[in-house]
């Protein structure tokens, strides 16, 4: 997996603050928190392109992960202010791949990138393509 | 909330170890997570009066949680072997109290003490006598 | 415990919206999350007190939690943007109490109420005094 | 990252019973939870070589995750017995590979496949190569 920098027009961004609950013993942010807010990010990004994540749900679809990859290069720590910086990086019918850096927000500086493959499904788990206009909704990210 | 000793001979025992997750940068274990030893161990009480507590909600009920109150007297810290020991309290028709001892195996101390207050509802949400056989194989582990 | 209705002038609010992550399989938000709530809200509170609580643990001191209580009225869910408003109950020499309200922040319903109690610590987990200028600046807070 | 299948001879299990607290609005296990799994199953493959985690994080030793990759098969449900086969893919003087697998304990199905890489540092986050024993314990579980 070739990393390349997001550009920002075709990304969502997303601030938090780390909570306590999302720190370890180490001192830094518990390594599988980070997943959480990859979800926020990508739900933040359908939100910033015209629907909410939770639509698709309520139709009967899922876009179930079907991928993780997720580098960790510097620690989040307690009250940091963090962005999540998210964008598309594919999309196919029935599969659509996001990705996502965090960012310590003052300085700028990379903390973790990931990437994450998701397949749509329908309630009973069967592949289907991704409905409109959430799939138009979606492409609209792609990068040019 | 009056303390008393739960008994043995009433109550369910399960035994984990702590993860890493669980802890905080504090070093132990954060403050939210004995809740979900609670669950575990109501769970456990369940499986040993006879059956799982999916099989309520499969026939589309839920104990739902209205209540909890918990003490928390020393810390658990990653990788101790810890028993959580759970008791019934009281149960009516409708609403069941479960009690929880949090105890580091080793040394029997108490850790944690809580109590849950749950009330039995359908999957609307409104609430219902909790169907049997499982109303009287709770009764079971009321104290005598 | 009885519940008095907390006046908007002496708590700290913060806004929040679910995340995927704190829902359980009833659809709604796990029981132990909300307690991750009332940590960013007292973390709320105290910086709008003129502080923040990484202050007082650099210095080497830990408000320990020493007791929880709390109401489930109406479950938060997935999406829903939520208002944490936390205040000060009581505070002591050693000891702090904060009573917390979680309501869904377009109706403001109360969904959740909640209140820990914390005992000051050193490193040591020795019981300390709440130390100067932070004590006079969380009795700011106290109802009058 | 090409996936074989780990021989057990090699690898270290270790059972699990899926918490209510792991399960989403979907109805299965979260996607970020299986990485705390996949930390339980890295503690137990320690403690099956000769020593626990907890004894190089107390010499000042921390094996922090530098890259995760997680591949979602099938989904883990509430109550699952669930086996973590863990098995180490590769060892260098300053860095570690653990491969693992989620299985239904049942059935033996393949939920879920991961990996991940860590890097030796001191407390003060520099690389240092991993001490003895410790190196030799953990080699004594490579690949032949």
């Amino acid at each position: 997996m070739g990393w390349r920098v997001l550009r920002g027009d075709d990304s969502a961004e997303l601030d938090l603050r780390v909570r306590y609950a999302e720190t370890d013993r180490m001192g830094v942010v518990y390594y599988a928190n980070y997943l959480a807010w990859f979800e926020m990010g990508r739900s933040e990004y359908c939100r910033q392109r015209g629907f909410n994540y939770l639509d698709l749900e309520e139709l009967g679809y899922h876009l179930v992960v079907a991928e993780v990859y997720c580098k960790y290069r510097k620690p989040a720590k307690y009250d940091d202010l963090i962005t999540v910086r998210t964008s598309l990086h594919a999309l196919q019918g029935r599969s659509v791949v996001f990705r996502y850096l965090v960012l310590r927000k003052e300085t700028q500086e990379t903390l973790v990138e990931g990437e994450t493959k998701h397949l749509c499904t329908d309630a009973q788990g069967k592949a289907k393509t991704i409905p409109e206009p959430y799939f138009t909704h979606l492409s609209r990210g792609l990068p040019r």
